[in-house]
């Protein structure tokens, strides 16, 4: 399933005990419209006040309700910061982490005078304006394959911090006359993504941005391997898993 | 100044007995800075649930604060739902109601499979197609100086129904295909609007976009000069007081 969340609201996409989760929401939805308790894969958690356009879900259901009828009977089951846009049967081994061979974040900065309220939950405001040609170029350092420790939490138990970068860009939206500011939408896409690390690169390159750094520096930072290098883990709110893709039957959110 | 909101949490703009109104906020965040307990004047009341991009209002104040420091000093006083985007000073004799001479309202729709949960408090969702060439073509009808008794309120207590419509156009967003959704919106621009009018021209249009009245009922909906004749009102959050125009030392939002 495809689903897409407001994530203001909630602890987060992971079930963790007694707390408000995304999972616990759908999985609550499932249990009453089919009275299973499943357990829900997903392709990848999401922190506390992170959204989700395209997240993927999976889970195994024996409900002989049609795959047609489950999108609108989940909807009608969840809060409205939650929607479930997609539902497909898929083969026993599809594992929504696993099988995901390209994952897509969004990072989003509102830039200048005023911030625009109406997307004050997913915009992280820079009151200030921000060099974006520097930004881009920054950013341009992370495409390949590296070791993105520097770019990773210190709290990350993963083995290897070696992931694919296959995409990295930065849209500016036009300016708004009235607000006297703008959306930068930075869009990585990789194969995997490290604890924090669109994040860690958001803070970073708006240090880039303001100056503080230079383009060249995220090549240095990079090959540091080290989380002192880079710049602050920036808010949870600008961030968005955007889109997840799978290769095997084709399934893209 | 001009001022946008977020109307979700608010009774409306207008302060009311015991109640939280956008004006109470604004006036408290006036009174915070300067000590002076000031009557708001503004280009027009919003109803509960009602946002506005580009609101106006004006107040006397003997502040000796400097002009460019009063957006900054208010927004630090006010919720986030509520941003004050500019300020000038303008002549004794300007009146933010009176001396408008071009309002525009916006009402959104979403309409197709999925809402668009980002924009849930901003956007009516209607979750079937809607016939958008049948409600642009009855929108045509409202254009010119017409009195518009039918789509207003019972409640109206003004004297003359007449208004004139200088503009009437509607906006498709491209489809979303994630959500197989699109946004569409409806542009009113007059010299004035009555209680409910752009609410109960969105309801009825909703209709002709169903299918349930033609195009042309429209006109005939309008001669008939009864509320009864039209649609339902349709509901707040879809709707947006987009801009307001003043004539005189070419102030506009």
């Amino acid at each position: 399933m495809t689903v897409s969340y407001d994530g203001t609201a909630y602890n987060g996409f992971q079930t963790q005990p007694s707390l408000n989760t995304v999972q616990d929401m759908l999985e609550q939805a499932v249990f009453s419209l089919t009275g299973e308790r499943v357990k829900l894969t997903s392709s990848g958690r999401t922190d506390a006040g992170v959204h989700a356009r395209g997240q993927v879900i999976n889970f195994y259901t024996s409900s002989k309700i049609p795959l047609e009828r489950w999108c609108r009977a989940l909807n009608t089951r969840l809060p409205q910061d939650i929607v479930v846009s997609g539902a497909r049967e898929v083969d026993l081994s599809f594992h929504a982490t696993r099988s995901a061979v390209r994952k897509t974040y969004r990072y989003t900065i509102r830039c200048g005078r005023h911030p625009d309220l109406f997307k004050r939950h997913m915009e992280f405001y820079h009151p200030t304006a921000l060099d974006t040609e520097a930004m881009r170029e920054g950013l341009s350092w992370l495409v390949g394959t590296h070791d993105y420790t520097s770019f990773c939490s210190v709290r990350s138990t993963k083995l290897s911090h070696v992931r694919t970068i296959y995409d990295a860009r930065l849209e500016c939206e036009p300016l708004d006359p009235l607000l006297q500011s703008f959306a930068i939408h930075i869009y990585l896409t990789g194969n995997g993504f490290l604890y924090n690390m669109v994040r860690i690169v958001a803070g970073t390159l708006i240090q880039v941005g303001e100056g503080k750094r230079t383009s060249e520096s995220m090549r240095d930072i990079l090959a540091a391997r080290s989380r002192a290098k880079a710049g602050p883990t920036a808010m949870p709110h600008g961030l968005m898993l955007w889109e997840v893709l799978y290769d095997e039957n084709g399934i893209t959110t």
